[in-house]
C-alpha cells in the first residue's frame, strides 16, 4: 500500500497543523469581529450545478465522483462517459454559497454576511505549490449591492492579513464593466470579451507582442488589439480609463471604492486601480480585487462581485460580493519565513511510577492550565527529559513531587 | 440548478455552525489538555489503499473519484469499470492515520498521541439520520501496546462527552481475542469468525432464533450455534467468559482495563464488559469499545485496537488503538435537546449616518471586545432594532453617541 498522500495533497505534521489552526483562528477572529457569521456546506456538490456554474477554467478541473450501484450499471451500459458521475468535489466556496443562499434564504438575515473557511478541490497539474486539495477563507455579503460592501470586504481582508503579519501588500481593484466598456470602444466583439480578457490577463507574462499574437490567433480585429495595447502602454490610471469611456458609470463607483479603501488603509497597505485585473471565474459581474504580497508572485487573496450567480438557482436576482484568502499561499509564505505557532498553553510531561490511574488523576488536576502528557517513569530518566525537550514540551512534573513543576527554560515554577 | 445539498449531506445555518464549532472546540480542548496533538490528512485517498484496508462493510460504501484526461480515456477504452477510479473519499480517519504514520514516523514522537477531527464519507442508503458526509473526532495512540492506552482513551473520551453535557452514559468494552477464543471453543471454524461476529452483532435486533437461523444459512455447525447462544443466554459476565476459555490471556488484560476505567469514572458514567460488542471494521485486533447514551439507540463513540493496520504499509509492526466520537450523533442529540451555543462575545449593531468610513473606523475601536456589524441608519429605525434583536444581536450603538452601547436585555452598558 502507498504511504504518500495522493498527488497534490498534503499530510500536515502536528507542528504544521498547530500553525494552520492558529492562522485560521486569527482570520476567523477578524471576520467574526466584523459581524460575519460562519456557515458550512458540503464538499460534494451536484455535478450539474458545478458544470453550469461559469467557473471558467475551473470547470475543467472538477474531480468527479462516480455513480454507485444500479445507477452506475445503467450509466456504464449507456456507453456515454458523461453520465458516469452524479456529484463532484466543489472547486470553490462561492457556488455552494449561492446554492445555500437560494435554499435557506428564508432563515437568513438580509444582507447576509457570511464566513466560509473550508477545503476545495481542483485537478490541477501538480506543479510546485499547486495543490489539488486546499483551504480557502472567504467572506461574502449577499443581498446588498452598495459599494460599502466592497469597501468593508477590502478593509476586513486587509486587517486579517495584517494580523497574520503581512505588511506593505497591495490590493488591486478593477471593475469588469469598465474593462468591458474599454474593450467595446477598442472595437472588440461583445462575445469575444471573455476570450480577450484571458489573453490580456497574460500581459505581464507574455508582453504586448505575445498578447497581440494571441488575439490575432483568436480572430480579433487587429486595429482593436493595437488600440487596446496602446491604451495599456505606460501607466494605466483610473482617470485615463474613465476618460476613454466617459459614459461608464462603473468608473465613478470604482473610484469611490478605491478612495474610501485608501482612507481606511491608513498607509499600512496599498490600494490601487488595475485595469488588467480580471480574475478567472466567469461569474464575476462588476468589481474584482486581489491582493499581492511583495516578493511573492501571484495573489494571496482574490474576489469580486457576482450579482447573477444566485439568480441561476432562483428567479430573483440577488447581488453578491466576496473576498477569498488563499490559505495555502499564506501558510506557504509564513512557513518559508519560519513563522511557528507559539501556543498559549504550556505542555508538560507528567511522570508516574507504577499505577497509571494515580498518574492520570494527578494530571487531571493540572489540565485546566496545562496540556499534560503522561509518561511511565523509565529506567533512563534523563533520556526521557531530553526527548520531552526535543519534542516541544515546556517542562515536566513527577507525581511524587506534585508541587514541583520544572520548566526546561526557567527550571522551576511554583503552582 | 438544484438548491438542495446532495443527498445525505447538510447545509448548516449560522446558528448550527456556531454550535458545531463550539462543540468541536470543547472536544479539542479536552484532547489537547490530555497531551494529544492534532494532525490533518487529505480527504482523498488512494483507491487501492481504501480497497485493501479491511474496513468491513465500509468498503462497499466508498465514493470513488473518476480518473481524468488521458488516463480516463484509457480506462474507458479498456472496458473494465474497476479501473475508472484512482482515488476515493476516505470512509474513516483510521486508515489515513496509519498511512500518515507510515509516511511520517521519522518526524513523530513515540508513542504518537494524535487528534483528528474531520470529515469522512460513506455512500450510505439515505435513511433518517444516516449522513453520507459526516465529522468524526478521533484520538489515537500509535506505537504503544500497553493497556494504559485503552484506559486513557476511555477516560479522555468520557471526559469530552461529560464536558458536552452527557451524563450516565455507558462505555462498553470487549476484546476480540476473547470473543474469538469463545467462538473457537464453541466449535466454529476460524475462517467463519468474522461472519459469525456479524450475525452475533444482531443478537439485540433479531434475537437468538434469528441469529441461529442466520448462522445456519451461513453453513455453521448447528451445535456450535447452540453452544454459543446458550453461553449468551442470561448475564454474560467477564468472569463467565474467562471461565469458558481460561487459557485466554486477553480476559486478564480486559479485566484490568475495565476496573481501572471504573475507578477513573468516579461513578459519572458506566464502564461495562460486553462480549457481543464487535464493531464493524475488520481491522480491529484486540480491545474494542463503544459508548451508548440512555434514550438514544446505537453508539455515539466507538473504537478499538488495530495492531496490524500500520503494518500493511510498512514492514514493521506498530501497535495502535483509537477512540472516535461520532460528531453527528452528538450534534443531533444536543440539537434535539435544544442546546444552543451561548457565545462568549456580544454582538452589536453599529449604526452610522452617511459616511461608511466613519462608521467603520468607529466600529474598529469596539471590535477588540464586540462582534460589530455596520448598518446605515434606515428611515424606519425601530424596524432595524427589531430585526437586530430577532437576529440574535445583543444590542446596538450609534456613531453619534459612541459612549452609549445599548443592550436589548439591560438597555445600557457603559464602555
Amino acid at each position: 500500500m502507498k504511504t504518500t498522500p495522493v498527488k497534490g495533497t498534503n499530510d500536515y505534521l502536528p507542528f504544521d497543523t498547530a500553525l494552520r489552526d492558529s492562522l485560521q483562528n486569527t482570520i476567523l477572529g477578524v471576520y467574526r469581529a466584523a459581524g460575519y457569521n460562519r456557515i458550512t456546506t458540503p464538499i460534494l456538490e451536484d455535478i450539474e450545478n458545478l458544470d453550469k456554474s461559469e467557473g471558467g477554467e475551473n470547470l475543467n478541473l472538477i474531480f468527479k465522483v462516480m455513480k454507485r450501484g444500479e445507477k452506475l450499471e445503467e450509466a456504464l451500459a449507456s456507453g456515454d462517459p458523461k453520465v458516469l458521475s452524479d456529484m463532484g468535489l466543489r472547486y470553490d466556496l462561492t457556488l455552494p454559497l449561492c446554492r445555500y443562499y437560494a435554499a435557506n434564504r428564508g432563515f437568513l438575515p438580509s444582507p447576509f454576511k457570511v464566513i466560509q473557511t473550508d477545503r476545495v478541490y481542483r485537478a490541477e497539474r501538480p506543479q510546485k505549490g499547486r495543490l489539488r486539495e486546499f483551504v480557502q477563507c472567504d467572506i461574502d455579503v449577499l443581498g446588498d449591492e452598495r459599494k460599502e460592501c466592497e469597501i468593508e470586504l477590502i478593509a476586513t481582508t486587509a486587517k486579517a492579513l495584517g494580523k497574520l503579519g503581512f505588511e506593505g501588500f497591495t490590493v488591486k481593484v478593477n471593475d469588469r464593466r469598465l474593462l468591458r466598456a474599454v474593450l467595446e470602444k477598442c472595437g472588440f466583439e461583445a462575445e469575444t470579451f471573455d476570450s480577450v480578457c484571458i489573453s490580456l490577463d497574460k500581459l505581464d507574462k507574455i508582453g504586448p507582442d505575445g498578447v497581440r499574437a494571441e488575439l490575432y490567433e483568436k480572430g480579433c480585429p487587429e486595429n482593436a488589439s493595437i488600440k487596446l495595447l496602446e491604451l495599456f502602454a505606460g501607466q494605466m490610471t483610473l482617470e485615463k480609463a474613465a476618460e476613454f469611456v466617459p459614459e461608464c458609470e462603473a468608473a465613478v463607483r470604482l473610484s469611490e471604492i478605491i478612495s474610501a479603501s485608501i482612507k481606511l488603509s491608513k498607509g499600512k497597505y496599498n490600494v490601487v486601480f488595475d485595469l488588467t485585473l480580471i480574475r478567472g471565474q466567469g461569474y464575476y459581474t462588476g468589481t474584482v480585487f486581489e491582493v499581492s504580497v511583495p516578493g511573492y508572485p501571484g495573489a494571496v487573496a482574490g474576489g469580486g462581485r457576482y450579482d447573477n450567480l444566485v439568480g441561476k438557482f432562483i428567479s430573483e436576482s440577488v447581488p453578491a460580493v466576496g473576498f477569498s484568502i488563499g490559505f495555502e499561499r499564506i501558510f506557504g509564505i509564513l512557513k518559508e519565513k519560519n513563522i511557528t505557532f507559539a501556543g498559549t498553553r504550556k505542555k508538560l510531561g507528567v511522570i508516574y511510577d507504577g499505577d497509571f490511574t494515580v498518574g492520570h488523576e494527578f494530571a487531571e488536576t493540572l489540565r485546566e492550565n496545562y496540556d499534560c502528557t503522561l509518561f511511565e517513569r523509565p529506567k533512563k530518566f534523563g533520556k526521557l527529559l531530553n526527548n520531552l525537550e526535543k519534542n516541544g514540551f515546556d517542562g515536566y512534573v513527577c507525581v511524587e513531587e506534585p508541587e514541583n513543576i520544572r520548566l526546561f527554560a526557567e527550571r522551576t515554577e511554583n503552582q
